[in-house]
């Protein structure tokens, strides 16, 4: 007999090939089972709600495991299995389930934020952390355009590959948020899903927006025609700047 | 001829072995070193205000370096030079300055950050950049001791090694700010000159009291009696939570 563990973990994506089991081992997945196989003398498979892409940080991913009979109270796996895993990343919290609860197919939505750093230098302590953007960028311009993400489109033009063969490439965004600290510009999507690399083009297609380099009404073209967008025009941002906030049930 | 570049540096201290050249060839000031050889094709000597140690950051170290006469502007110096730096050091601004000026000995005081984490778990992305502390913290008795680290005192009990032989031991602080944020808690001294690990043993003794493993009053005892400390009641905190903030001339 087995109990469903759901937990909260958060990691710092640098020092890793990404979330999704490797050959390497080096995922956070690989990680994550690597503990629970120390804590509970047995194989444990781990179900996050996403993927994140080597490089890409998470504040609070949730993900879920079937674990021995309730040998250890919840709040005790959370203890031992940071005990077991490295610095770059830990579980915050944890609480048994039923079994009708999955990581992955009971998320209703993420969010994710993403950081640029619009100044001439880049902190050190900021690399892998954020985009560094040196360019003036124009706020204003990045808002507007931004609002046309916002509602249900098809979002192939945002995704890697526009979508995997077959896959359904409409999503709906629910909301969009654009904050200046400092020299910081970060922002955040929030949306029911979101398609391999979709927050990083969405991001690379407002920073053209914000450098002027796209013409007005660009986002909202794409998403009317998914498929006439030339590959000159999809900018990725890189993944350090990326962060998955939280996941909704 | 030559002409003395003064210049600010930032770096993340993780990657490298701390300031100070060395055979290796992984310390920050070697990796300034060899960017000044490859921007002027010289060998050319960095002096730096601090020497911190393995995993120190700093957010502005000051240093000097006697560069080929006037090739370059201290603008074009600073662009050619984070070309040829790791991402993870930046020379944030340069400009000519006498030869009078010396980086170390010109320098009128330091101030240093300390960082302190106190929550039960260490979020992945302040790993290596703060301390620890999980245990509850009295931030008003460590404010209290604080205070009589405040003045000129002879520092022996807080230098590693009680001080070089032959060292004068004698330093004044001017200033000790105490700030929470959250779950961070940063100190932060201001002083003429720092002995070998001072911030650090001056934080792990704060971090006695605020833990109420000392007795009150037990910093201005030490101050007293340089020589009196028991080396058990001496606790350095780790190098990862400090940052050189500024160099004041």
């Amino acid at each position: 007999m087995s109990s469903r563990l759901r937990f909260v973990v958060a990691y710092d994506g640098a020092p890793f090939t990404g979330w999704q089991s490797q050959k390497n081992g080096d995922t956070v997945q690989d990680h994550l089972e690597r503990a629970f196989g120390i804590v509970s003398k047995q194989q444990v498979r781990v179900h996050g709600a996403g993927r994140t892409d080597a490089g890409v940080h998470a504040l609070a991913q949730t993900a879920h495991a079937d674990v021995p009979e309730r040998t250890l109270t919840a709040e005790q796996w959370t203890t031992a299995l940071n005990a077991s895993l490295p610095p770059a990343i830990r579980v915050l919290r944890s609480r048994y389930v039923s079994d009708a609860f999955h990581a992955r197919f009971s998320a209703k939505g993420k969010t994710y934020r993403y950081r640029i750093w619009n100044d001439r230098i880049l902190p050190p302590l900021e690399n892998g952390r954020a985009w560094h953007v040196p360019a003036a960028l124009d706020l204003s311009a990045m808002h507007r355009e931004a609002a046309a993400f916002v509602g249900r489109h098809d979002f192939a033009s945002f995704a890697a590959n526009r979508g995997k063969p077959g896959e359904e490439t409409v999503r709906t965004i629910d909301s969009f948020r654009l904050a200046r600290s400092g020299k910081c510009v970060a922002l955040e999507f929030s949306g029911d899903g979101f398609l391999y690399k979709m927050v990083r083009l969405m991001t690379g297609a407002l920073v053209r927006c914000g450098r002027g380099q796209a013409r007005e009404g660009e986002i909202a073209r794409r998403l009317q025609s998914p498929s006439g967008t030339p590959p000159t025009a999809r900018l990725v941002a890189p993944a350090g700047g990326l962060f998955l906030v939280r996941v909704r049930y």
